[in-house]
């Protein structure tokens, strides 16, 4: 889209395998709040209106001297420019059972999808391993259903990279007052079948819990086969290495998304975040900069801005933990906020609403940011997402100008971005950090 | 509270008329969604465990060289630091008929709200003059209870200073669909009644519409009768004039919200902005700069961050208006993009939403914004508020980092900020502002 809104006189042309395709973070809801997984599929049309073309089609290989696409049902086509959007994989553990019937993972592909859909609404016992943001989100979906669900999650919290422990809880009660079942520190010895189909998953600690299917939702790898092959630079994850362009090693190729090797805002380590909006930025920013480098990049490196919704509770996360943080080597400073979503509480829809800020003790700057709250959090941890990407400081923050509305958000005097940021600075002993 | 947050070693008092204060905002609510006005008192407990300590009286005037307080009913009071926060007034228009019995203005006065609430919401023809925030929360609120309600606004548009005519006009829908009758480019011209209470108002087209209760929602005014007796420097509008860390003329003196003279931030203009949000900062700059000059007040003037929710739409707006900006003489160019608050859109709750940005042609600066939407419109517009704040160009937002959620956002590949970013850099025809 991009690409063709900034280079109009250029054609388009969209290669992909299947003709209709997810909206990769609603397929969580194919299996609970939707009645099916057809009302879950991206509309194209306003790709089509701007001009983009599609093929339904696979690229078998990549002549990056030739700017050559060899297809697998169709002539080769030739590029000025390729993009390369190749997504990723989701990871089977290499665990005994692993092969059995009834054992899924989440694959972002519409029949992958469709074909696990109504054996899933259908299943009396569901394991779910691994409680990053699918895992969550899939198991609250699915326990709306009726359906026994059991969340394996091999570190102490669930959503452990995303929250300290004290969002974690905050997620974790929610989602047990759901019916969610959990096992955090534990993981999946092996799986039991009958007649080649699960029956039931053994833990390392040796309980056995039944199951009709299983569903591994533990991390995904960068799907870059095809650029391996092309002799495309490759990094340590994986992921396609490009420049802060999306540029990769070979001449006008350029790769976006979860096959593209990220890096850390902070640190600008390698970094294994995966993420549809980080894809879309990327997918920008390769758009624009195509024939020119027009768009400067100014944020070098994934913030990574989250958020879910478990039932009644929204949580948001943006930037680093504070345990992320000390572990990383920053000393901090936290800020801490807790009040109501509305104003005055009594009005309908009012949810608490707790805010966490993470400073880094010399400078002042924000490096993190983590919110509990009602249907806000979302739109909320952006605000907080662009603190991060504008260098802010806890003294900036507590002065900021915000608006606010009793059906909307918080009250005027107890907003609580510049609330924690003045319990920050309180705590911080340090009056002033700018001057 | 921020006074005594960062000056802990320090004794506060707030000395007010009333015992019980009321969320100021929320008052629209006491007359439609919430069953009493004491649903909307304000609660202390957070000041008072703060340490903040209240004395329930009224000053009389202040003598800025003995640095003490007259009160009413008790003895003086003399201070190191004094902060002004007077309020503002409502204006009664010298309208004859003005005077009558069950003419009302929206006084921010726990009695007032209270006397009002109950013959308002008996009422069957209700009249509200003046189309702004106030005015059009009050219809809205009013209008749940079966009551016949007009409103009446003397420009063209309603919510004319915060949004241009496209999203006053979904406003306008949204009101009118919840049977608000609207009478725009009108206004009253007297109010009759009979034995001393109003039974219609006459509009000056000649228009008569009968009236049990009329509401003045047109303005309000500085409160600064006690600062001028005192003689502090006033301003054009009546506002007590500060430098920028809300110090008045007299030693020792600040002077924070509605009371307090405000300038606009891109042109450093007398403003008559009031709001609760923008209240609220200048008693935390105001709370921690007393004793020090601590915190660099970044931002000079005001962004007036506005939002409100009329029924199914949420309405959000920031900064200048396209009109306004273009009065003010600014060469502009926006960024339209309209889709969806949830994706995919079919997920519960989903509301159709467009955000607007308006940009300086020249340098590409982020000069306003406007969405309509659902109820994460609040925070999304404080995004844009703060974009202004940090002076971001169209090109930052087109690659700015933001999270999505299916519940909570927009799509990522859609998510409309970078999207109207877009939108407004393929209009301009310049590919690059920046560079």
């Amino acid at each position: 889209m991009a690409s063709k809104k900034m280079n109009k006189e250029k054609s388009v042309l969209v290669i992909r395998k299947e003709p209709e395709s997810l909206v990769p973070c609603g397929i969580p809801y194919t299996f609970g709040t939707l009645t099916s997984v057809d009302e879950d599929i991206k509309p194209l049309t306003g790709a089509k209106k701007a001009g983009v073309e599609f093929l339904i089609d696979e690229v078998i290989s990549i002549d990056t001297t030739k700017k050559t696409l060899f297809l697998k049902n169709s002539e080769s086509v030739s590029y000025e420019k390729l993009i390369l959007a190749l997504g990723s994989e989701p990871v089977v553990p290499p665990i005994s059972g692993s092969d059995l019937e009834g054992v899924f993972t989440v694959r972002k592909e519409f029949d992958y999808i469709k074909k696990m859909n109504e054996p899933l609404k259908q299943a009396k016992n569901v394991v779910v391993v691994g409680a990053g943001f699918i895992g969550v989100e899939m198991s609250d979906e699915i326990v709306k259903n009726g359906t026994n669900v059991t969340l394996i999650e091999a570190m102490d919290t669930i959503l452990p990279l995303a929250f300290d422990a004290d969002f974690s809880e905050t997620a974790r009660k929610s989602l047990q007052n759901h019916g969610v079942k959990l096992r955090v520190g534990e993981m999946v010895k092996q799986i039991n079948g009958i007649n080649g189909t699960v029956s039931e998953v053994k833990l390392k600690s040796g309980e056995t819990i039944p199951a009709d299917m299983v569903l591994f939702a533990i991390g995904y790898r960068a799907n870059t086969e095809l650029a391996q092959n092309a002799g495309l630079h490759i990094g340590v994850y994986n992921g396609i290495i490009t420049d802060d362009y999306l540029r990769t090693s070979a001449p006008d190729v350029f790769a976006v998304g979860d096959c593209a090797e990220h890096r850390d805002y902070f640190t600008h380590k390698v970094s294994r975040v995966m993420l549809a909006s980080i894809s879309a930025s990327e997918a920008r920013i390769a758009g624009m900069n195509l024939y020119d480098l027009n768009v400067i990049r100014q944020t070098k490196g994934c913030i990574a801005v989250f958020s879910t919704s478990l039932g009644d509770v929204s949580l948001g996360a943006a930037g680093l933990t504070e345990k992320a943080a000390i572990t990383e080597g920053f000393s901090v400073v936290t800020g801490n906020y807790s009040n109501f979503d509305h104003h005055p509480k009594k009005l309908p829809g009012t949810t608490a609403q707790t805010v966490k800020l993470v400073f880094a003790k010399k400078g002042g700057l924000l490096l993190g940011a983590q919110i509990s709250g009602g249907l806000s959090t979302g739109e909320m941890i952006n605000i907080l997402g662009l603190a991060i990407q504008k260098a802010m400081t806890m003294e900036e923050l507590s002065i900021f100008q915000y608006g606010t509305q009793p059906l909307l958000t918080a009250g005027p005097g107890l907003y609580p971005i510049p609330q924690a940021a003045i319990d920050a600075i309180a705590k911080s002993g340090i009056n002033s950090l700018l001057l």
